[in-house]
């Protein structure tokens, strides 16, 4: 087999063929950025915060940066510690050159390009260099917050936020007349964590004065919590999501809640059947609220968390010790999904598997819910976390592919904390292209590059627009928005 | 990487070398077929059926083709409704667009193809000449069932039958001395089925009455079902075929399964222990029967059924509501095969799983139990429902390859409820030719093109003719049959 | 797609590219090996064996060329019966055209190859010749079992021994100056098989004997096994290795441990739950030790073995009749590395799965437990037994790409029972070449032959060299050793 040696990261770069640089560069290049689920920070938004350098957005919380270091054996002084941003910075270009063929590699030049025109690669030797251009550049004002946003033409974006927050930073944004929708998402985790019946019950705290709602029941608890949701959807939200190791589904009566939630209040601890009934059934209420208000909820299913317990207990949470689990899935998602579609009340619905052995399972459990009211109602999400790269992306679309609709597909997200997770967006399309302009080459589809170009397009931008119906509260570009 | 655009779906489709392409014309494609599982009805080919359209044949009952439109929006009324057979067909065309990278856009065109020489993409301007095209060759005498049949040079198909099926259309077949091998398949499904007593003991006095047997205990259950399993060998059956969620494999007496049948005759419930202890029984009892006729079992694994009760109500089972579970498999599996082997009563036999995930479990669980006594005795079998597309052959036969002897497969089968189904044979060899084909002009195989090909139709035709030794009951063509 | 037909297993083998040529050609080729796990007899090497012909050294021992024999429906009687060794290897021989796909065609081929100077095909013609020209070989003194290991550049080689193994042979081949490191791995598996108490107390009368400790206790019983430890490290050991289904890590007290062991010597038979207990309990402890000596822990997770009781009867284990399980591997895993880590007593680890669904969980797993202390301090050890071919080494080395740092790999080990063996660390390094040099010919990587030159170096051997540390009891070639 003959290769042409390409250059490292050009304009074609993932796209193999000419049919995939096509697509790429004729349809999907272009298109707007809907970025329904993230983890920014709504404050810095709002704030229109400036970095003052380079390590401040790249390493200050990205757990993926961390976890490469560690693993190249850099000390955690570096890494989480109190060395300077400039050390920190020069520890996490030693350790780029050895990260080839992780993903890091190709996020961090493309990054370097995309919003620093940087073409150099990053190592020990250009570190210096690299960290003074990018730093200057961030203290212009064309690397505010918002600009960043703006540069890479992002239309809508969903934060992640807890029922308890106030909000006060969306809604912020929102008076200020930011054009693009910076929508809350409710995830209500908390609101079922009661296997540890302390924090729980401090969590009830803070939902009732939030809420101003006095909590001595299960019903009290379910006011407060919808006052919520209802406050949430006033303030745009569409969507829910969950983090879970797998949903849960046991049987219960309302009167076994209720008796529950009362020992909760008097602080006793749990079995772990009545975790089980009272998250199953927290699970059911919130669903009914999604669909209730035509919100689209989403699972994440499977991450086992927290597993190194010495160094949660310096870092906290999200800090970089968490893997794929092998929980049993395909059951107890079959019986709650059917158990609210029995009852007509299952809403759009996405789901997300951390463990790849699951791919077809839930590519083929979310055909059993589709019917025929919305295309691609139930959606099996994205590449999350750490199949968020080329392998596991090619991984999830082929599976889709081959076992549903990608046409429906509503596509790419950064579920990312930093500002500059944008290009993974376009690091998703050049995938996305690549496939179909291999198949079209190979004779496995017709060289319609029309009709495929706006199917592409269609999962870029269109599916999600029409999907989720994003309500605007500031501007009219976005249609239904 | 350069690429020479390739027509879609020409003569080379999915054969990407010169190689492949070598040794898909010389040697593969003239082969003929032994389907041996499929769900083609009996009756239809007895009355050698002459379908008034193409939406009886395509959509009547092809839940593949459902589950798509489904995803894509469109109403039950067009898919399973009181829709027009014209007006189902359009709703498909329309469909079909959406349908790229789904092994139904590669199947559709196939069968235009080959059965009605129709070269044109299906879409939404096309819909209405092909649908007319197609119903007039549909009337012609050259479309009947049998003719169908003939045209894809068909030498033997199994059905799937239960054990208190008649088989009148198979005698009827046979005595019309229709010169392809219609055999049935004793898959007793229902014969364990005891989760629910009163649908199992309706079973029971059909069972009865077909049987000619009073049944008041298990030994007269087994007696009957013994009789029709008798029947079956004495139609032609060589195969039997089991549909599990996973192999049960619990030990028990027989005096415990004599008082569990006594429980079920009196319509008492069973509790879970004595529902696996029943079945684990009954699959011994099967297996041993298999052995002793000198038959192949088969054994489909990991179908996580029925998952959407209300649609489920409307229009019963397969019908597009089930999907890929993520069952153990394993130890269960080892147990049932070692108890088998132990008593020297282990028939030939084939695994089939549904999650890929299971892949190379399956692949190297096989390889336990060839005690050289027949080649391949135990075989993975060829990638199942969803599995079977492209990816999912691939994958199927290159854990095979590399965990087992690719050269002693018995291959592939339709396991279709439609007659336009047999291009899949086609399809699976284009896959199997394109992989030697890609590895000899890798240098991984030696360029020995003329034992590469025989190989190859042995994968195709010989290893099953050889393996299963059907039994012809009306002519000569096939040597032991 | 054009293709040039490269010839079979030439010089540029599993090659694609030109970049990859040079890189295996110039960089990976003349890398020294450390095997660091095989099965290899130490008394062989000590006694310099030399083996009377080819059957003696392929045949004997080898389960998967009997499992491929079976497969293809030979006798048992050829395999491991009574025929002799020219009938056996006929038998072989006769089988290779039916193992095209799998890596025994290519194994067979490599060391027909690189010891023989062999460069036929292996089958039935050719059988008479090839048998001839091996054993006249085999017969001179550059065949010895210690000019074979010359022959291959091997450095260090680690065995896999029980606790009372007497090391004779690894001191003999010590004393006798060999410039090869062969030293002992400590693997106890014995001495947690508490499910069968005889063969357990057996074991603990050997155990007595070979420690020269009366054992009356659970103390004493720790007491003998870690002074066979530290006989271990004396004699040059530096790691440890287990055979598990899956890591036990059940909570327990020492007073349970103490009472279970008393049971054990009373002849008792444990229960389910003591019996987890127990090998908790037995992992931590020698967990403990492989940390307070710098010794690195390896374990071999998920093999479902002895599934045909009829034949392991006759033959033993380890004869051919084992598979992959499906076990739960994540939260005990997690459990059990982050309780040691807890106290600061995790030792250098490596994980190896044999069910490759796993894949993913393992990356992700070791990426807990990097505290920068070593770089790669936990690893993912590379693709095992079954998955040990190019499609599981390419799976095992991007999945560990994607999710972890593979520059900091300590690479391939032939896990073997044949002097004949080490091709494989040939054959790993052109598969991983072979990657590195399509990403840099597509561009997903920058053409810095030098440097990616030194990560395949590192992955060769020079982290193998750092990581373990290996102490030589005869030279100083290896400068820590």
């Amino acid at each position: 087999m003959e290769y042409i040696m390409k250059p490292f990261l050009n304009e074609d770069f993932l796209l193999q063929t000419k049919t995939a640089q096509r697509l790429y560069h004729e349809f999907a290049k272009e298109m707007p950025i809907i970025d329904y689920h993230n983890h920014l920070s709504p404050q810095e938004i709002a704030e229109d915060k400036q970095f003052e350098n380079i390590t401040q957005v790249w390493l200050y919380g990205d757990h993926y940066k961390w976890r490469a270091m560690r693993a190249n054996g850099v000390s955690e002084r570096y890494i989480t510690g109190d060395a300077s941003d400039a050390e920190k910075f020069t520890k996490w270009a030693e350790t780029v050159p050895y990260t080839l063929r992780n993903p890091l590699y190709h996020w961090t030049h493309l990054e370097l390009q995309r919003y620093f025109d940087i073409y150099d690669i990053l190592n020990k030797e250009s570190a210096n260099s690299i960290y003074k251009q990018c730093n200057n550049l961030l203290q212009t004002p064309d690397y505010s917050v918002k600009n960043l946003l703006r540069k890479m033409n992002v239309r809508v974006l969903c934060t992640t936020d807890d029922p308890v927050d106030s909000l006060e930073f969306h809604r912020q944004i929102q008076e200020d007349g930011f054009e693009i929708s910076v929508l809350p998402a409710f995830r209500p985790d908390k609101a079922m964590a009661v296997e540890n019946i302390s924090t729980f019950n401090a969590y009830v705290a803070k939902l009732e004065a939030v809420a101003d709602v006095n909590i001595t029941n299960f019903h009290d608890f379910i006011t407060a919590l919808q006052k919520r949701q209802d406050f949430f959807a006033e303030m745009g939200s569409q969507v829910s999501d969950h983090g879970l190791e797998q949903v849960y589904a046991e049987d219960y009566t309302e009167a076994e809640i209720a008796a529950i939630f009362n020992k909760i209040l008097n602080n006793k601890d749990l079995n772990i059947e009545e975790i089980l009934k009272f998250k199953s059934a927290m699970l059911i209420i919130f669903a009914e609220w999604d669909w209730e208000k035509g919100w689209t909820q989403q699972f994440h299913l499977g991450a086992l968390r927290n597993n190194n317990a010495r160094l949660l207990q310096t870092l906290g949470p999200d800090t970089g010790w968490d893997s794929i689990g092998d929980f049993s899935q395909a059951r107890a998602l079959s019986k709650f999904l059917d158990k609210l579609d029995q009852n007509n009340k299952l809403a759009k619905t996405i789901l997300y598997n951390l463990n790849p052995a699951d791919n077809e399972l839930m590519a083929t459990m979310v055909g059993n819910y589709n019917d025929g009211s919305v295309a691609g109602k139930v959606q099996w999400g994205s590449a999350w976390w750490f199949l968020d790269q080329k392998d596991g992306m090619e991984k999830q679309l082929n599976a889709l592919s081959n076992m549903g609709l990608l046409s429906q597909f509503v596509g790419m997200l950064t579920d990312s904390r930093s500002f500059l997770s944008f290009p993974r967006h376009e690091y998703f399309r050049r995938v996305l292209c690549n496939l179909f302009g291999n198949d079209i080459e190979n004779g496995e589809l017709p060289n319609d590059i029309e009709w495929i170009g706006q199917l592409i397009q269609n999962i870029c931008y269109n599916n999600a627009k029409d999907y989720f119906k994003f309500k605007t509260t500031t501007r009219e570009t976005l249609s239904t928005i």
